[in-house]
């Protein structure tokens, strides 16, 4: 198989499995079992992937992981946005 | 910047994210927030960047994805258990 559409079918994977969790915080506007150091680390780790794709030239994995970073941003102010409100 | 240890790094950052979780379903016995179904494209996803990583012949995708396989693959089992029991 082509490694180029492997890559892009494992990011879509990844990504759609990271949907459902942002769509519960935003309905349930409760981000409580969320952990803002995590999410800090993980968009950390993200990053340094993507930058890491950039240097290998991988479309795949600088794409995923870009939609990653934005979902767990999304994820971490929603986390700064609710804490605050209780 | 070395890309290999860029690499490494990005997955340890990637991988400790994850541990959370991982403890708090085992310690609580409780996986009713998560999705099965989420869990198994997750696991679908994560393994076809394995194979991505060993067609690529780049270790630091190999091992945090196949670190990630098994702590989904954890999670999916506390779900049956746990979900089964109630």
């Amino acid at each position: 198989m082509n490694e180029n559409i492997l890559g892009i079918v494992a990011g879509i994977l990844t990504s759609v499995s990271m949907i459902p969790q942002l769509v519960k915080v935003l309905k349930e506007k409760n981000a409580e079992d969320l952990s803002s150091i995590m999410i800090l680390v993980l968009i950390t780790g993200l990053s340094l992937w993507v930058w890491y794709g950039i240097i290998k030239d991988e479309i795949p994995i600088i794409l995923s992981n870009a939609f990653a970073v934005l979902v767990n941003i999304t994820l971490l102010i929603c986390c700064m946005i609710y804490k605050k409100k209780k």
